[in-house]
């Protein structure tokens, strides 16, 4: 692609970077923010520098955050004695959006996956199992994508924390096998939270 | 949606403002920048704002470009009697890109459209009319989409100069009737300049 403007080049080659934005669509947006006016581009540049800069993840629970504990760990109407894991902040926005839980979140930050380099470390386990260890937790839920990466994270976790008595639970799969957690309709994923099943049952199938 | 971050809410939903990015694709690109070290969101934002703020249009074509006039029109290998007249800067691009076409550009910035609210004088008619009547150009090369828009930006412009004495083509109809011209490949856009033929022939069709 040949460019009559290096501006425009190098906003066009930035925007291609994002996932699933090729070039030609990245063209074609940074031309609709040419004809937008010029406080729009500006309001997006501002917002997402704001955001990398000054954004936290909660200290407890890694979900994003403004504050350092975020607002459903610091609601004291929760309980958190029962902890729902999730591999990022989508599923936490998809479970609350149910009203069906009413404990706290541990959001892992992706799931393990050899394929993808991504290892245990990589991920908020550790301050998750001491989190266990300290007595804190009575029930873990663990709610990952049915997928194989999903699985084997879920019985990673499970192996680490079996040893401390807690009641471990996953989801019930009424989302279809290897559907992405996000994508299921409110019903579904709010049912299949109140019908969770005992983990050690679920790994037996 | 609920976000549990304010600065997130608005990294997504000034996201969201582009064409055909809705919330949830909005927050799947915001969730990976925050994945990305933060020179590449600060690059972004830096990019789309330096454009935004010292983009130009060349004074002759309205090509986007960086000086005032743009290379294509300051380049003295260029026939400056013959003018292909574009919708947007992306046709100049693809068109650029056949290496068929040794003219020069003039780009309207859309095309009649009294659907959109969008008439002769919201475009860069005049300008052009201007030139032709200055006797600058021996020939105008009509190059829009095939479309019943198009086809009323090459007739509304034709009747305005045709007084000039001047000859006028259209590109040749390889290109699908309906389609859009930046879709269209080399080889049939190349050829379609090549074989382009009298304006007054594809109106009496
Ligand atoms: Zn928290
Ligand atoms: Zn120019």
């Amino acid at each position: 692609m040949e460019f009559s403007s290096k501006l425009l080049e190098r906003a066009v080659n930035e925007m291609s970077q994002l996932p699933g934005i090729g070039k030609r669509t990245a063209l074609r947006l940074v031309l609709h923010m040419l004809r937008q006016p010029k406080e729009q581009t500006i309001g997006l540049a501002e917002a997402l520098q704001n955001m990398r800069h000054e954004v936290k993840f909660c200290k407890s629970c890694h979900n994003i955050s403004d504050v350092a504990l975020c607002e459903i760990c610091s609601n004291p109407n929760r309980n958190e004695e029962v902890v729902c894991v999730v591999e990022d902040i989508r599923d936490v926005m998809a479970i609350e959006n149910t009203s069906s839980f009413k404990g706290l979140y541990h959001v892992l930050g992706g799931k393990i996956s050899p394929m993808d380099g991504i290892g245990p470390h990589d991920l908020n386990i550790e301050s998750l199992v001491t989190k266990v260890s300290k007595g804190e937790v009575k029930e873990l839920i663990f709610a990952l994508s049915s997928t194989m990466e999903g699985d084997t994270t879920n019985f990673y976790i499970f192996k680490r924390i079996q040893d401390f008595g807690i009641i471990t639970s996953t989801i019930a799969r009424g989302i279809s096998v290897g559907d992405e957690l996000e994508y299921a309709d409110e019903i579904t994923l709010g049912r299949s939270i109140v019908n969770r099943i005992p983990f050690e049952s679920s790994i037996k199938i």
